[in-house]
């Protein structure tokens, strides 16, 4: 597959400086680029490579500036130009159609005819699979499960049953969705007054992911107590992140790797969570908010601000305190000595 | 199915105010409850909630206010009564005797025939799978390991060899049991003097989990390195967890999400850790330890104590410190003005 | 399998102290040690433990005091030689060559005939699976994927399209080798003006697992966005560890349970990380540096320095960052001192 750069810079919004009638064959980072290649400069922080760079082409923002002589694709936003053109290379795989001998699906189930099920997955009674979705080997979709349109379940991907993937939804290997929610209750006297005991609470809700969700690798949402777990549109879920049972995500939302999510937590649009952010139960973090990385969250947030620290505080607060704190050795001896000194003083008047 | 709310009264040992005849059908949240639906109301936070529900009757405890006029069953612990109501209207699924013609199960495997293996289930070598078990597709039950009675393993969890089930335990998707510890010891000069090298202590220990042990969606526990890792009766351990090689965790504890245990540290009995909470090896944690949520233990903890920070101080000495520590960015400026002071008090004597 | 104690002191390179003739027949901890058992005693912690042992012999370094009379096996490196001896005891499973019915082998892959692959292993179009590799129950390797010799793939391990593993590789259940990067780019107008999306980036890039590498139970790789994820050799990686997009890690790492690297981060050779530790994007992290358990590295990291805390500080620092946090309401109540007895000075003066 090949594309001219003109081709390639009328299909994703740019403008070429230079050659358009260059034959695009590949995208490449620009320090393994080389000719057919276009390759992507966000900043100058990788102006050296750039200028050392052999790929034919590169894309770069509009105010980029660039070293004399090269051939570039201006784009208003490069890096979803770049993104662009990187999926014009790399299509996603499409399904193709059919169910392997391997595979299982139950007579109840309605498996479009146009979804691929590759052998070890498994569809339940009056499950649905949507068109054109792929489940790898191991995928599982319990009963009563429904799958939209164009879904893919990587190898082992589990939706459990009742729950409901939109369309465009991707589940990571090993990624979980439906899992009992981590509900107890404590029983003093137990079974027949056999003692204590953790009572199970059923967890008979589900889990409702909107369209264009992705989950990362061995990444969990729990199904809820009742009602339902959700999962808003556009949602971006990276691998062994934990959503408990009726967590309520907003769309677009960015959760990085391992993040935490407590039960009954609700996020509004757009929050970002940084890795390994842990967030209590039963809270609200509002529309936009910006959860650092090892953050914890403690109490309902605000829209737009940026938390930081564990227990967090907002980013200004945080930065202070954390300064101090480095500084804190040094003011234990500011204190010592002031002590000594108003003592001295003390002792003459 | 339906009960009589007198009924459910009786079953879960509670009280009916108002009419016991009353025919309940479901159960569901105070906010989305109609005619035929019990709920649940567990505090004065809810009240609002109370009064504008359409549930036919609320479950309570003994003392809580009620809105006039509304049916209500009363208990002890309504939290324990509800869980039961809501047992009672969502049995756990029954077993349906047999193995599928996808399954595998090895010849000198012992599977009661009350169990259930469905598509892709496997059972190795002289393994043991108890009276009414439930092998969803992709659970593994390795060679020489044994569940009791009434176990359900949820798709792909793992059960490697010889490692061992109680009764009542349940694995959520993704689970596993047995995996090797992280066990590795430098090893300078290497294979025939190659050079350095991390040489795998055999990890040929197994794990015992006792009864009514439930393992959340992609939570793990490592294989002793030698003698066994252990899960103590009723403790309940949620989503990507870690449990160490040689581990044992006493019964009725609760491991929340992403909780990590290193190697041969002891948990003593109901032990709570909250989520991301951390754990480091050869420690013990005696009985009712409570640890935060992302908590850092690095040292024994005593019976009954409350933890919180990372490096964990004791609840009462966390509080001062963290309060102490927001305030610092102004003890700094204090002292500073009092630099300035005592210089100009210095100045004058 | 028994060997004399003289025999095994041969093989791995020790010295016996007393009766070199005694027949060994298992290895097994101090305490439940006995008649034919070797055990090992590493540090005078273990003191009694050693004393009260009915192990026949023990493994003991050079200069460790022996209680009296005490068969014992000097050894220069005590716990690499008692692994070498566990491992003469638990040699590591041959595979059995063959093809189980239930597995699926697509027919353009190339099995090598001396590989194990049990039932629904599946290996995908022009994979290539190298000599005396075991693929248990689940294992994945999809299309183009290439296994070196003598790799094992537990239950349910994944190795994602293209990616390869050299030889002696270990993926614990659940891992998942090649997952997509976690990349996405904000696109504010959306698929034909629909409004904002996060849009994918393809990750085309690859995951190259080294000779002797090891991951734990649901340990995760993504994939490179372009290029390659590396592991170098030797690494060994714990359960639930999260590697991201086009992160290098060098030879002979140690990842701890739950850690997490974001992408495009390189670690050098024998980087230790503790468990939960987090390690921020587009970092480098040389030679030898070790990370303590949930610490947070936000900044590039110097060769062989120890840090803690989140955010990380030099070991040094660190000790003396915490201490003083320890005192700071005690330093509070010091200012607070000084602020009254100034004034009192200053009133006076």
């Amino acid at each position: 597959m090949t594309f001219s750069l003109a081709e390639l810079a009328a299909r994703v919004g740019g403008e070429v400086v230079g050659d358009g009638a260059l034959e695009i064959e590949r995208v490449a980072p620009l320090e393994s680029g080389g000719p057919g290649d276009i390759s992507f400069c966000s900043s100058k922080k990788y102006r050296l490579a750039f200028a050392a760079s052999q790929a034919s082409a590169v894309v770069v923002g509009q105010d980029e500036d660039v070293p004399p002589g090269r051939t570039v694709l201006r784009a208003r936003n490069a890096s979803l130009a770049f993104a662009k053109i990187s999926t014009l290379f790399h299509p996603p795989a499409l399904a193709m159609p059919g169910v392997a001998e391997q595979a299982f699906v139950h007579p109840s189930a309605n498996v479009d005819p146009s979804a691929e099920l590759l052998p070890f997955a498994f569809v339940g009674p009056e499950a649905v699979v949507g068109a054109r979705c792929i489940l790898h080997p191991g995928a599982y979709v319990g009963a009563g499960a429904r799958l939209g349109e164009d879904c893919v379940l990587w190898p082992n991907a589990v939706v459990r049953e009742r729950c409901t993937l939109g369309s465009r939804v991707v589940l990571a290997p090993g990624s979980v969705v439906g899992s009992d929610g981590f509900g107890f209750t404590l029983d003093m006297e137990g079974e027949g007054g056999s003692g204590p005991r953790h009572y199970k609470i059923p967890q008979v809700g589900t889990v409702v992911v909107e369209d264009d969700v992705e989950f990362g690798a061995n990444a969990c949402a729990d199904r809820a107590t009742l009602g339902a777990t959700r999962i808003g549109r556009g949602t971006k879920i990276d691998n062994l992140v934990q959503v408990g049972h009726n967590v309520e995500v907003g769309p677009l939302c960015i959760l990085c790797g391992q993040v935490g999510i407590a039960g009954s937590t609700k996020l509004g649009t757009g929050v970002v969570a940084g890795g390994q952010a842990g967030i209590a139960g039963h809270l609200t973090v509002e529309d936009g908010a910006r959860l650092a990385a090892q953050c914890g969250i403690m109490s309902d947030v605000e829209t737009g601000v940026t938390l930081m620290g564990s227990p967090a505080m907002q980013l200004r607060e945080y930065l202070r305190v954390e300064v101090a704190m480095r500084r804190l050795p040094e003011l234990m001896k500011r204190v010592r000595e002031l002590e000594k000194k108003l003592e001295g003083l003390e002792g003459r008047s």
